[in-house]
Protein backbone atom coordinates (compact mmCIF):
# COMPACT_ATOMS: atom_id res chain seq x y z
CA UNK A 1 0.00 0.00 0.00
CA UNK A 2 1.11 3.28 -1.03
CA UNK A 3 1.62 5.33 2.28
CA UNK A 4 0.58 8.89 0.52
CA UNK A 5 -3.12 7.31 0.07
CA UNK A 6 -3.68 7.25 3.76
CA UNK A 7 -5.56 10.55 4.98
CA UNK A 8 -4.06 12.55 7.26
CA UNK A 9 -6.98 12.18 9.30
CA UNK A 10 -6.40 7.79 9.50
CA UNK A 11 -2.96 8.76 10.34
CA UNK A 12 -3.14 10.99 13.38
CA UNK A 13 -5.35 8.66 14.56
CA UNK A 14 -2.89 6.06 14.91
CA UNK A 15 -0.83 7.60 18.12
CA UNK A 16 -4.48 7.82 19.84
CA UNK A 17 -5.03 4.15 19.38
CA UNK A 18 -0.78 3.47 20.09
CA UNK A 19 -1.47 5.56 23.32
CA UNK A 20 -3.92 3.42 24.41
CA UNK A 21 -2.92 -0.39 23.69
CA UNK A 22 -0.16 0.67 25.74
CA UNK A 23 -1.62 1.26 29.06
CA UNK A 24 -3.83 -1.69 28.31
CA UNK A 25 -0.34 -3.89 27.21
CA UNK A 26 1.04 -2.22 30.74
CA UNK A 27 -1.72 -3.96 32.65
CA UNK A 28 -1.74 -7.05 30.99
CA UNK A 29 -4.11 -6.80 28.85
CA UNK A 30 -3.41 -9.06 25.98
CA UNK A 31 -6.66 -8.68 23.31
CA UNK A 32 -9.04 -5.95 22.45
CA UNK A 33 -11.78 -5.50 20.23
CA UNK A 34 -12.94 -2.54 18.35
CA UNK A 35 -16.21 -2.00 20.46
CA UNK A 36 -14.08 -1.63 23.28
CA UNK A 37 -10.93 0.45 21.51
CA UNK A 38 -14.23 2.83 20.57
CA UNK A 39 -15.76 3.17 23.82
CA UNK A 40 -12.69 4.00 25.60
CA UNK A 41 -11.22 6.38 22.76
CA UNK A 42 -15.09 8.38 21.76
CA UNK A 43 -14.56 7.17 18.41
CA UNK A 44 -17.01 4.74 16.09
CA UNK A 45 -15.73 0.86 16.47
CA UNK A 46 -15.95 0.39 12.47
CA UNK A 47 -13.80 3.62 11.60
CA UNK A 48 -11.64 1.59 14.28
CA UNK A 49 -11.64 -1.20 11.88
CA UNK A 50 -11.42 0.77 8.90
CA UNK A 51 -8.68 2.13 9.75
CA UNK A 52 -6.48 -0.14 11.16
CA UNK A 53 -7.42 -2.55 7.84
CA UNK A 54 -5.52 0.01 5.37
CA UNK A 55 -2.50 -1.55 7.16
CA UNK A 56 -3.12 -5.38 7.14
CA UNK A 57 -5.94 -7.80 8.62
CA UNK A 58 -4.87 -7.27 12.33
CA UNK A 59 -8.17 -8.24 13.94
CA UNK A 60 -9.95 -11.38 14.19
CA UNK A 61 -13.60 -11.89 14.25
CA UNK A 62 -14.92 -12.63 18.02
CA UNK A 63 -11.39 -12.15 19.62
CA UNK A 64 -10.24 -8.92 18.27
CA UNK A 65 -6.94 -7.41 18.03
CA UNK A 66 -3.74 -8.83 19.91
CA UNK A 67 -2.74 -6.31 21.67
CA UNK A 68 1.47 -6.19 21.93
CA UNK A 69 1.03 -7.24 18.29
CA UNK A 70 -1.17 -4.30 17.02
CA UNK A 71 1.38 -2.04 19.28
CA UNK A 72 4.21 -3.59 17.00
CA UNK A 73 2.36 -3.15 13.89
CA UNK A 74 1.24 0.53 14.61
CA UNK A 75 5.29 1.46 15.93
CA UNK A 76 6.00 0.15 12.82
CA UNK A 77 3.54 2.01 10.29
CA UNK A 78 4.19 5.29 12.15
CA UNK A 79 8.25 4.59 11.82
CA UNK A 80 8.49 4.47 15.67
CA UNK A 81 10.97 1.40 15.54
CA UNK A 82 13.76 3.47 14.72
CA UNK A 83 14.94 6.11 17.37
CA UNK A 84 13.62 9.96 15.58
CA UNK A 85 15.63 12.96 17.17
CA UNK A 86 13.49 16.03 17.97
CA UNK A 87 14.94 19.82 18.33
CA UNK A 88 12.51 22.45 20.18
CA UNK A 89 12.92 26.09 19.46
CA UNK A 90 11.47 28.40 21.88
CA UNK A 91 12.22 27.83 25.34
CA UNK A 92 9.19 29.95 26.95
CA UNK A 93 6.45 28.80 28.97
CA UNK A 94 5.33 26.28 25.92
CA UNK A 95 8.77 25.22 25.43
CA UNK A 96 9.16 24.25 29.07
CA UNK A 97 5.53 22.17 29.24
CA UNK A 98 6.55 20.19 25.82
CA UNK A 99 10.03 19.42 27.38
CA UNK A 100 8.30 17.30 29.90
CA UNK A 101 7.02 15.03 26.90
CA UNK A 102 9.95 13.55 27.28
CA UNK A 103 9.51 12.22 30.98
CA UNK A 104 6.48 10.36 30.36
CA UNK A 105 6.69 9.34 26.57
CA UNK A 106 8.40 5.87 26.31
CA UNK A 107 8.39 5.83 22.22
CA UNK A 108 11.82 6.57 20.42
CA UNK A 109 10.92 10.14 19.70
CA UNK A 110 12.74 12.55 21.85
CA UNK A 111 13.48 15.64 22.31
CA UNK A 112 17.32 16.14 22.39
CA UNK A 113 18.38 19.86 21.83
CA UNK A 114 16.54 22.99 22.75
CA UNK A 115 17.37 26.25 21.30
CA UNK A 116 15.69 30.01 22.24
CA UNK A 117 17.08 33.30 20.42
CA UNK A 118 17.16 35.84 23.69
CA UNK A 119 20.12 35.78 25.53
CA UNK A 120 18.56 36.04 28.96
CA UNK A 121 17.48 32.19 28.31
CA UNK A 122 20.45 31.04 26.71
CA UNK A 123 22.39 28.16 28.66
CA UNK A 124 19.28 27.58 31.48
CA UNK A 125 18.74 24.55 31.81
CA UNK A 126 15.15 22.74 30.90
CA UNK A 127 14.89 19.82 32.52
CA UNK A 128 18.11 17.82 31.31
CA UNK A 129 19.17 19.75 28.43
CA UNK A 130 20.65 23.49 27.95
CA UNK A 131 19.29 26.12 25.77
CA UNK A 132 21.25 26.64 22.66
CA UNK A 133 21.53 29.80 20.84
CA UNK A 134 19.76 30.28 17.33
CA UNK A 135 23.36 30.03 15.77
CA UNK A 136 23.84 26.69 16.84
CA UNK A 137 21.03 25.03 15.30
CA UNK A 138 22.17 23.83 11.91
CA UNK A 139 25.58 21.89 13.39
CA UNK A 140 23.45 20.59 15.85
CA UNK A 141 20.77 19.36 13.24
CA UNK A 142 23.62 17.88 11.40
CA UNK A 143 25.42 16.18 14.87
CA UNK A 144 22.78 14.84 16.23
CA UNK A 145 20.76 13.45 13.19
CA UNK A 146 17.47 15.84 14.66
CA UNK A 147 14.85 14.93 11.95
CA UNK A 148 11.79 16.88 13.87
CA UNK A 149 11.71 20.52 14.94
CA UNK A 150 9.26 21.71 17.29
CA UNK A 151 8.78 25.74 17.15
CA UNK A 152 6.85 27.01 20.22
CA UNK A 153 8.38 30.87 19.50
CA UNK A 154 6.02 34.30 19.45
CA UNK A 155 4.26 33.93 15.80
CA UNK A 156 6.17 37.04 14.59
CA UNK A 157 9.31 34.77 14.82
CA UNK A 158 7.54 31.29 13.69
CA UNK A 159 8.24 31.66 10.04
CA UNK A 160 11.96 32.66 10.60
CA UNK A 161 12.54 29.72 12.72
CA UNK A 162 10.79 27.60 10.12
CA UNK A 163 12.97 28.47 7.20
CA UNK A 164 16.01 28.37 9.48
CA UNK A 165 15.04 24.64 10.60
CA UNK A 166 14.47 23.60 7.04
CA UNK A 167 17.80 24.89 6.05
CA UNK A 168 19.09 22.93 8.59
CA UNK A 169 17.73 19.52 7.29
CA UNK A 170 15.07 19.13 9.55
CA UNK A 171 12.20 16.74 7.18
CA UNK A 172 9.22 17.90 9.28
CA UNK A 173 7.88 20.40 11.94
CA UNK A 174 5.19 20.54 14.44
CA UNK A 175 4.34 24.36 14.50
CA UNK A 176 2.79 25.64 17.90
CA UNK A 177 2.28 29.70 16.45
CA UNK A 178 -0.97 30.90 15.57
CA UNK A 179 0.22 31.24 11.65
CA UNK A 180 0.57 29.27 8.56
CA UNK A 181 4.09 28.33 8.19
CA UNK A 182 5.10 28.26 4.51
CA UNK A 183 8.22 25.60 3.60
CA UNK A 184 9.42 23.07 0.60
CA UNK A 185 6.55 20.86 -0.27
CA UNK A 186 8.78 18.24 0.66
CA UNK A 187 8.52 19.33 4.49
CA UNK A 188 5.87 17.73 6.40
CA UNK A 189 4.38 20.37 8.96
CA UNK A 190 1.59 20.16 11.37
CA UNK A 191 -0.05 22.90 13.20
CA UNK A 192 -0.91 22.36 17.22
CA UNK A 193 -3.56 24.83 17.26
CA UNK A 194 -5.29 24.38 20.70
CA UNK A 195 -7.82 27.22 19.85
CA UNK A 196 -9.11 24.51 17.76
CA UNK A 197 -9.75 22.13 20.59
CA UNK A 198 -10.93 24.91 22.30
CA UNK A 199 -13.41 27.00 19.66
CA UNK A 200 -15.11 23.43 18.94
CA UNK A 201 -16.12 22.78 22.42
CA UNK A 202 -18.30 25.71 22.38
CA UNK A 203 -20.39 24.00 19.61
CA UNK A 204 -21.48 21.07 22.31
CA UNK A 205 -22.46 23.49 24.51
CA UNK A 206 -26.37 24.24 25.11
CA UNK A 207 -27.68 27.12 24.05
CA UNK A 208 -28.39 29.53 26.48
CA UNK A 209 -32.06 30.34 26.06
CA UNK A 210 -32.51 27.04 25.89
CA UNK A 211 -34.32 25.06 23.11
CA UNK A 212 -33.45 27.65 20.40
CA UNK A 213 -30.83 24.81 19.13
CA UNK A 214 -32.64 23.45 15.63
CA UNK A 215 -33.40 27.43 14.66
CA UNK A 216 -30.02 28.60 15.37
CA UNK A 217 -28.13 25.86 13.10
CA UNK A 218 -31.03 25.76 10.40
CA UNK B 1 -30.58 19.86 10.88
CA UNK B 2 -29.88 18.07 13.74
CA UNK B 3 -26.67 18.82 15.53
CA UNK B 4 -25.36 16.05 17.02
CA UNK B 5 -25.61 13.88 13.80
CA UNK B 6 -22.06 16.20 12.29
CA UNK B 7 -19.16 14.05 12.80
CA UNK B 8 -16.73 15.77 15.37
CA UNK B 9 -14.06 15.71 12.62
CA UNK B 10 -16.21 18.57 11.03
CA UNK B 11 -16.65 20.22 14.08
CA UNK B 12 -12.94 20.57 14.28
CA UNK B 13 -12.39 22.00 11.16
CA UNK B 14 -14.81 25.02 11.40
CA UNK B 15 -13.04 26.79 13.70
CA UNK B 16 -9.69 26.03 11.17
CA UNK B 17 -11.82 27.31 8.90
CA UNK B 18 -12.88 30.39 11.31
CA UNK B 19 -9.55 31.24 11.91
CA UNK B 20 -8.56 31.68 7.97
CA UNK B 21 -11.64 33.47 7.07
CA UNK B 22 -10.91 35.85 9.61
CA UNK B 23 -7.19 36.65 8.48
CA UNK B 24 -8.94 37.26 5.26
CA UNK B 25 -11.52 39.67 6.12
CA UNK B 26 -8.89 41.52 7.93
CA UNK B 27 -6.84 41.86 4.45
CA UNK B 28 -10.70 42.68 2.84
CA UNK B 29 -10.54 39.78 0.75
CA UNK B 30 -14.56 39.95 0.33
CA UNK B 31 -14.69 36.30 -1.60
CA UNK B 32 -12.71 33.07 -1.57
CA UNK B 33 -13.17 29.74 -3.34
CA UNK B 34 -12.76 26.18 -1.71
CA UNK B 35 -9.48 25.48 -3.91
CA UNK B 36 -7.94 28.53 -2.11
CA UNK B 37 -9.20 27.22 1.37
CA UNK B 38 -7.87 23.92 0.14
CA UNK B 39 -4.55 24.92 -0.53
CA UNK B 40 -3.89 27.64 2.41
CA UNK B 41 -5.38 24.86 5.04
CA UNK B 42 -3.73 21.64 3.08
CA UNK B 43 -7.21 20.72 2.97
CA UNK B 44 -9.24 18.62 -0.25
CA UNK B 45 -11.35 21.50 -1.16
CA UNK B 46 -14.36 18.71 -2.05
CA UNK B 47 -13.74 17.92 1.64
CA UNK B 48 -14.40 21.72 2.45
CA UNK B 49 -17.55 22.37 0.36
CA UNK B 50 -18.58 18.95 1.85
CA UNK B 51 -18.28 19.99 5.38
CA UNK B 52 -19.85 23.52 4.92
CA UNK B 53 -23.02 22.22 2.79
CA UNK B 54 -23.67 20.43 5.94
CA UNK B 55 -24.96 23.86 7.25
CA UNK B 56 -26.79 25.40 4.72
CA UNK B 57 -26.00 26.77 0.66
CA UNK B 58 -23.12 29.35 1.65
CA UNK B 59 -21.06 29.12 -1.91
CA UNK B 60 -21.91 30.14 -5.55
CA UNK B 61 -20.48 28.41 -8.35
CA UNK B 62 -17.79 30.39 -10.31
CA UNK B 63 -17.74 33.06 -7.11
CA UNK B 64 -17.08 31.11 -4.12
CA UNK B 65 -18.32 31.97 -0.70
CA UNK B 66 -18.76 35.30 0.98
CA UNK B 67 -16.07 35.90 3.94
CA UNK B 68 -18.01 38.14 6.18
CA UNK B 69 -21.05 36.08 5.55
CA UNK B 70 -19.04 32.60 6.24
CA UNK B 71 -17.71 33.82 9.28
CA UNK B 72 -21.07 34.99 10.52
CA UNK B 73 -22.59 31.33 9.80
CA UNK B 74 -19.68 29.43 11.15
CA UNK B 75 -19.53 31.39 14.64
CA UNK B 76 -23.58 30.89 14.81
CA UNK B 77 -23.09 27.07 14.34
CA UNK B 78 -20.18 27.34 16.76
CA UNK B 79 -22.59 29.34 18.59
CA UNK B 80 -19.66 31.76 19.56
CA UNK B 81 -22.42 34.65 18.77
CA UNK B 82 -22.62 34.37 22.50
CA UNK B 83 -20.26 35.53 25.24
CA UNK B 84 -18.10 31.82 26.58
CA UNK B 85 -16.69 32.20 29.68
CA UNK B 86 -13.37 29.59 30.45
CA UNK B 87 -11.81 28.73 33.68
CA UNK B 88 -8.26 27.28 33.40
CA UNK B 89 -7.24 24.86 35.94
CA UNK B 90 -3.25 24.25 36.07
CA UNK B 91 -0.97 27.68 36.34
CA UNK B 92 2.03 25.75 35.53
CA UNK B 93 4.07 26.20 32.54
CA UNK B 94 1.58 24.93 30.05
CA UNK B 95 -1.32 27.21 32.03
CA UNK B 96 0.79 29.94 31.50
CA UNK B 97 1.69 29.35 27.88
CA UNK B 98 -2.10 28.93 27.23
CA UNK B 99 -3.37 31.63 29.32
CA UNK B 100 -1.92 34.29 26.64
CA UNK B 101 -5.05 32.27 24.12
CA UNK B 102 -6.97 36.25 25.17
CA UNK B 103 -4.34 38.23 23.93
CA UNK B 104 -4.48 37.08 20.70
CA UNK B 105 -8.05 35.90 20.07
CA UNK B 106 -10.87 37.82 19.13
CA UNK B 107 -13.61 35.09 19.79
CA UNK B 108 -16.53 35.53 21.96
CA UNK B 109 -14.11 32.82 24.36
CA UNK B 110 -12.37 34.18 27.08
CA UNK B 111 -10.57 32.86 30.25
CA UNK B 112 -11.67 34.48 32.91
CA UNK B 113 -10.29 32.39 35.62
CA UNK B 114 -7.11 30.45 36.88
CA UNK B 115 -7.09 28.27 39.73
CA UNK B 116 -4.36 26.09 41.34
CA UNK B 117 -4.04 23.76 44.66
CA UNK B 118 -0.04 24.78 45.20
CA UNK B 119 -0.42 27.73 47.77
CA UNK B 120 3.12 29.39 46.08
CA UNK B 121 1.27 29.85 43.11
CA UNK B 122 -2.23 31.16 44.54
CA UNK B 123 -1.81 34.56 44.33
CA UNK B 124 0.60 35.05 41.92
CA UNK B 125 -0.62 36.70 38.48
CA UNK B 126 -1.02 35.60 34.74
CA UNK B 127 -1.57 38.26 32.19
CA UNK B 128 -4.27 40.08 33.92
CA UNK B 129 -5.64 37.22 35.92
CA UNK B 130 -5.14 36.27 39.82
CA UNK B 131 -4.47 32.45 40.26
CA UNK B 132 -7.35 31.32 42.92
CA UNK B 133 -7.44 28.61 45.34
CA UNK B 134 -9.63 25.34 44.43
CA UNK B 135 -11.80 25.94 46.94
CA UNK B 136 -12.96 28.98 44.95
CA UNK B 137 -14.04 27.11 42.02
CA UNK B 138 -18.04 26.15 42.67
CA UNK B 139 -18.04 30.06 43.55
CA UNK B 140 -16.66 31.49 40.37
CA UNK B 141 -17.92 28.86 38.15
CA UNK B 142 -21.41 30.14 39.63
CA UNK B 143 -20.64 33.93 39.62
CA UNK B 144 -19.06 34.26 36.54
CA UNK B 145 -21.40 31.72 34.58
CA UNK B 146 -18.50 29.66 33.28
CA UNK B 147 -19.15 26.82 30.67
CA UNK B 148 -15.70 25.33 29.70
CA UNK B 149 -13.03 24.31 32.05
CA UNK B 150 -9.41 23.56 30.84
CA UNK B 151 -7.20 21.37 32.75
CA UNK B 152 -3.78 21.50 32.60
CA UNK B 153 -3.02 20.06 35.98
CA UNK B 154 -0.35 16.78 36.11
CA UNK B 155 -1.79 13.84 35.74
CA UNK B 156 -2.29 12.39 38.71
CA UNK B 157 -4.47 14.81 39.58
CA UNK B 158 -6.51 15.17 36.28
CA UNK B 159 -9.51 12.90 37.49
CA UNK B 160 -9.69 14.90 40.94
CA UNK B 161 -10.22 18.44 38.77
CA UNK B 162 -12.06 17.26 36.29
CA UNK B 163 -14.49 15.61 38.77
CA UNK B 164 -14.42 19.34 40.58
CA UNK B 165 -15.28 20.69 37.52
CA UNK B 166 -18.50 18.60 36.69
CA UNK B 167 -19.73 19.43 40.38
CA UNK B 168 -18.99 23.02 39.24
CA UNK B 169 -21.42 22.77 37.17
CA UNK B 170 -19.30 23.46 33.54
CA UNK B 171 -20.55 21.47 30.53
CA UNK B 172 -17.32 21.03 28.45
CA UNK B 173 -13.85 20.43 29.38
CA UNK B 174 -10.22 20.65 27.33
CA UNK B 175 -8.19 18.12 29.05
CA UNK B 176 -4.15 18.38 28.13
CA UNK B 177 -3.12 15.96 31.09
CA UNK B 178 -2.21 12.63 29.00
CA UNK B 179 -4.73 10.57 30.31
CA UNK B 180 -8.69 9.52 28.85
CA UNK B 181 -10.92 11.41 31.78
CA UNK B 182 -13.97 9.80 32.87
CA UNK B 183 -17.22 12.27 33.18
CA UNK B 184 -21.08 11.63 33.24
CA UNK B 185 -22.17 11.46 29.45
CA UNK B 186 -24.29 14.99 29.40
CA UNK B 187 -20.19 16.43 29.45
CA UNK B 188 -18.09 16.79 26.26
CA UNK B 189 -14.48 16.11 26.77
CA UNK B 190 -11.59 16.77 24.02
CA UNK B 191 -8.32 15.90 25.13
CA UNK B 192 -5.62 18.12 23.44
CA UNK B 193 -2.11 15.71 23.02
CA UNK B 194 0.01 17.13 21.17
CA UNK B 195 2.17 13.51 21.19
CA UNK B 196 -0.74 12.98 18.86
CA UNK B 197 0.52 15.39 16.60
CA UNK B 198 4.11 14.86 16.99
CA UNK B 199 4.03 11.13 16.49
CA UNK B 200 2.03 11.14 13.60
CA UNK B 201 5.15 13.39 12.09
CA UNK B 202 7.09 10.58 12.21
CA UNK B 203 5.02 8.94 9.45
CA UNK B 204 5.86 11.60 7.06
CA UNK B 205 9.85 11.23 7.63
CA UNK B 206 11.38 9.07 4.65
CA UNK B 207 13.24 5.76 5.98
CA UNK B 208 16.66 6.27 7.14
CA UNK B 209 17.91 3.02 5.46
CA UNK B 210 16.28 4.98 1.79
CA UNK B 211 13.59 3.04 -0.08
CA UNK B 212 12.57 0.36 2.09
CA UNK B 213 9.00 2.00 2.55
CA UNK B 214 6.84 -0.18 0.65
CA UNK B 215 8.03 -3.21 2.56
CA UNK B 216 7.82 -1.91 5.82
CA UNK B 217 4.06 -0.23 5.81
CA UNK B 218 3.59 -3.56 3.92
Amino acid sequence: MKSDKISEAVVRRLPVYLRYLQELYKREVTTVSSQELGLRLDLNPAQIRKDLAYFGDFGRKGIGYDVAYLIDKIRQILKLDQQINVALVGAGNLGHALSNYNRYVKDNMKIVAVFDSQPSKIGSNINTLTVQPMEELVKTVKDLNIRIGIITVPDSEAQRVADYLVEAGVEAILNFAPIIIKAPAHIRIHTADFTTDLLSLAYYLENEAGKEEEEDVK
